[in-house]
């Protein structure tokens, strides 16, 4: 019988998690019943947000329980169908998890079109992190021409998004990531008019420079140190929509957060948003962005990491900021 | 010539003001030049947003200069006028400052209907703070039936008009206040569903009891630990409109605001906002409030001090909750 080679999480963390909370095991592999597919996984996105989800404890997605398969999006190819409007071959975006078949109802699956787009777009600029960045910046933070639009974890799938999307809608965008070789191809290739290094010793005034007439968004991505930077730099009635805390993920304690003043006496309007809640904005999504990526507006990076046993080195070490791009992981070809 | 008595600014406070920062000085009473108006105070309004002119440094209002006059709003009777539109003995509402007459642009005062409603009312219920409490749940918040909403300093001037507003559209509206006296008042003469008493041992407790569904609506007045209270008992997709922290408003250094990890994990919209940023709501909320006070679904306490000299403790106990009720300070009759 065919074996599922499954990552699950062993036990939660407290703080920064360690390869330790993660265990391979193998099952038997399952069937489809009536209404199902079995996928073979061939690409597993690795996100920030499954931090919260090693957690116990309310959040809007929920922990996975200990000893469950880690979940996460999968781009997936169709070996046995019993819905008939998806096919043996077919290749499939899902919640297929951290492991090599997994069974999905039909319904919770999209066929992917190979033609129009390598898969793996389905999983980063084409996928959730493109449409976080499209729904964060375009319908909660609107940007205008001419404001200066930061964001954090700017090399990232989702940062690398929002800073072309707002150079699209007339907006400066100013960038923050973790080193020099990720600033450079935040500007060169990007297009960013400025990115700076959250690590160096002058971040805060190198951030004040490049952004000479204050913040009017904020796209906050990481939290922490990089927040209360960027805090005192923003203009009245900036719009700070929340999309990532990573920076706070491992806190043990809940850190306090910036100052409220001022959050009132600019005006600000803060929000936490996930891109889940938005779901009416997926056709808009892959019109603008599909068209945008062709156009070569927006462009992307992928992290390719092989091999289903490596993903949770992988994904300790985007809570780091290692990663280069959006992160996969090709378990199978 | 006659003298006008004024309040001055005479130092800049480093944390809780005393009366050693105010002056009473006497000065020419001024003379209208063409377009303008004299006007003779008869009220006074106290608001805590004039803690923050006290101060140096950049807000939405410029600080007072030291020595300058004390900013407010007033009532006036007209004493002499230079302007077309305006009679000697007209009511008029406008930024007559800390002193016994002021000379205004006629074009900034508006006159006052005094059949319509006691001429008081044109600095509370039916002036900037009422109108505060519009915006601020109204336009920002929008409070659904069904909803909890939480509002602090809950027996002031705003706070008292957010409430009773909840309760007209069908929210539930618990109100927090300093003291057994003021929390009774809320409930039995305002109609609250609850009010809890923010220096009571059990307060965390006892406000989680009085919000068994969470909290939807956060009308925020005061910040500090009140705030914190708050914070964790919010719900999905909470509001949180940022009107006031006068419970900050005496640091000298910015505290820290609570933790942004449930902003965003419950998605919460916070946002600051200032009642002149909103001048277009001027004639929907004087039409919708003067109708609910007449009908007896809105009503309103007001705390009255005698003499011009008196404003500066009465200020003072504003800032520490002292007054109950609207504070406006009678400084003719």
């Amino acid at each position: 019988m065919p074996r599922n080679r499954q990552i699950r999480l062993k036990s939660r963390p407290a703080g920064m998690p360690t390869v330790e909370h993660f265990t391979l095991t193998e099952s038997p592999r399952p069937e489809p019943a009536e209404g199902e597919v079995l996928t073979r996984t061939l690409l597993l996105s690795l996100d920030p947000y499954m931090r919260g989800r090693m957690d116990e404890g309310k959040s809007y997605a929920p922990p996975i329980p200990v000893g469950g398969v880690m979940g996460g999006e999968t781009v997936g190819e169709i070996i046995a169908s019993r819905h008939p409007e998806i096919a043996v071959g077919d290749i499939v975006l899902g919640y297929g998890n951290w492991q090599e078949y997994s069974v999905l109802p039909g319904a919770a699956v999209r066929k992917l079109d190979v033609s129009a787009a390598p898969i793996s777009t389905a999983l980063g600029v084409l996928g959730m992190p493109g449409r976080t960045a499209y729904v964060g910046l375009l319908d909660i933070a609107k940007p205008k021409p001419g404001e200066t639009v930061v964001v954090s974890a700017a090399s990232g799938a989702v940062g690398s998004v929002v800073g072309q999307m707002a150079k699209i809608k007339g907006s400066r965008a100013v960038g923050i990531a973790g080193g020099e070789t990720k600033c450079r191809y935040v500007v060169e290739e990007l297009g960013f008019d400025a990115c700076i290094d959250y690590r160096a010793p002058d971040f805060q005034d190198a951030l004040a420079r490049a952004c000479p007439k204050g913040i009017d968004i904020n796209f906050e991505n990481v939290g922490g140190a990089v927040l209360n930077a960027i805090w005192p730099l923003l203009n009245e009635f900036a719009r700070v929509p929340v999309c990532g805390l990573v920076a706070q993920y491992n806190d043990t304690a809940p850190a306090p957060g910036p100052s409220f003043v001022p959050i009132l006496k600019k005006r600000l309007d803060v929000r936490g948003f996930i891109v889940s809640d938005h779901r009416e904005r997926l056709a808009d999504f892959l019109r603008d962005t599909t068209q945008w990526v062709r156009e070569g507006r927006i462009k992307y990076r992928e992290d390719f990491v092989d091999g289903l046993e490596r993903a949770p080195e992988a994904f300790l070490g985007l809570l780091q900021g290692k990663n280069f791009g959006k992160l996969i992981v090709r378990v199978a070809s």
